[in-house]
């Protein structure tokens, strides 16, 4: 089953040093979920061979051009291919607006529903949910009213735990009460619990968090999650200038991703400065070590504990 | 003296086989004037080292995606690189009301000013003009209000004819008199004309031609321009498609070229079918030898007579 990222777009405000700007794609299951669409960002959807027509959600975290710029392009692409599954659009306010101006003045015709959901930036809620996941906002602290995103696995049906059923010599029936969700009173008066005798994979979870500035609140929401994406624009020299533009320096997420105890930290928008992001990885290093500067066209998964 | 296109993209609609959306660079001596920005513009301005400090006006035909998307990716470029000259823009309407949706949304501040001219795509009339040239919109018809652009030099100044002078055998008092623009009436009564004294160099003359159904009206306007630009969508074979949605074919725009007596004819615009646009140059050469397919990258002047 997988569960991951592939990362269409790395480089902040402008496009630099080969890197685009940002897009993620996470891929659960067979569904994908657009996040970010920075411009040329259709352009990485064909490099990289993603399926966009099963693309149904977009989540754009706020308006600035270098996170939605390829919006536009990408919907009148889906459209020349002849999409007709609604796709809905999740943001901060303003980008229904801003869309249907492009669409008044292009004169432009739909083939497929368009649904914008409107995000409070300052709410942590459940925005979405689907078959597969629940989409949490998490709220940043940026220019402008800014959102992350947290992407969690639906619970995972109980599975009979088969050391438990050897380990109490359980009868087909007794088998059958258990898949059915009931604790067991056995014949010597002993009574087990269905969670002993069930087993239930734990839930993967991913958080996308940018921008933000160096911010401790957002830690309640990402604790645990198995891979967070947190923003590292600098190098922890310019803090200063990270704190003045509220962006995040490479040492700072790695605090975050610490202090969350996350499985894996996740870095991008890396400023056009940094020829290449490594010495940001090797920073965040220092203090969170299963930390990765991200590199566009890789796909980045959980690990198995 | 530079006289030239430079072209940045070349496909219709989507990018595809390598090639991106409809922008151009045209070059006079020192001064850039763009023409187009589809999406992904500011990534060709890079890769091909165009100077888009020296780009002061911006021509956009039509609001159909492929043609101005990535303009608000490049305005905020050239904002990042601290750009503080004026910016005019010329397209048909609603421009201004797209991109001041995205500025409000998006809180940007420009350090420089941003004017937007309504160009009024039913006239043929002079829109700008600098030192150096005068522009002319050029009515097209397509699926929107679509503007094509005529791109004159300003007259050159007269030159004294240096075979008259010594035909006649002027003195510099005589040479004096020519330059200040005097007909001569010489000394066995003769008279001599200033015009037959002075030369003065061809205005030089490129048409943007896109997108466009085949129309002839738009001949007088493009007749004897050094460079046609007109867009070639389909080959011939696809002359209902092309017609349908109000493109052209090569054949039609060589037929164009041939009856407008254009120096060179250049097209874009390619549909995505043609891995290799080389069968639409082949076509149009049956009917006008002097045409080209697009290359972006590849910088395109007038043949010297």
């Amino acid at each position: 089953m997988r569960f991951d990222v592939t990362v269409l777009g790395s480089n902040s405000a402008i496009p630099a040093n080969g890197r685009y700007l940002s897009a993620q794609v996470l891929t659960i299951q067979n569904n994908l979920y657009l996040i970010d669409c920075g411009e040329g960002t259709q352009f990485r959807i064909r490099d990289f061979k993603i399926k966009s027509s099963k693309i149904n959600e977009i989540f754009i975290s706020h308006l600035h051009g270098d996170h939605y710029l390829g919006l536009v392009g990408l919907l009148g692409t889906l459209n020349l291919q002849g999409r007709k599954e609604t796709l809905t659009i999740f943001s901060p306010p303003g980008l229904e607006e801003i869309v249907q101006a492009h669409i008044q003045y292009g004169e432009t015709r739909f083939g497929y529903e368009l649904k914008f959901v409107v995000v409070d930036s300052l709410k942590y809620q459940k925005i979405f949910e689907d078959q597969l996941i629940e989409v949490f906002s998490i709220p940043l602290i940026h220019r402008i009213p800014t959102s992350g995103y947290l992407f969690k696995e639906k619970p995972h049906p109980k599975n009979i735990n088969s050391e438990a059923i050897k380990k109490y010599n359980l009868s087909i029936d007794q088998i059958k009460a258990v898949k059915a969700g009931e604790d067991l009173k056995m014949e010597d008066g002993i009574f087990i619990s269905n969670n002993e005798l069930t087993i239930r994979k734990k839930r993967k979870s991913f958080a996308y968090c940018s921008d933000t500035v160096y911010s401790e609140a957002i830690i309640p929401f990402i604790q645990h999650v198995d891979i967070l994406y947190h923003e590292a624009t600098y190098t922890d020299d310019l803090r200063k200038l990270a704190k003045q533009y509220m962006h995040s320096t490479a040492l700072q997420a790695a605090t975050i991703a610490d202090k969350g105890n996350v499985g894996k930290l996740i870095m991008g928008h890396f400023s056009s400065r940094y020829e290449s992001p490594k010495a940001l990885e090797v920073e965040a290093r220092t203090v969170f070590e299963n930390s990765f500067a991200v590199v566009e066209g890789e796909i980045y998964s959980h690990d198995e504990n």
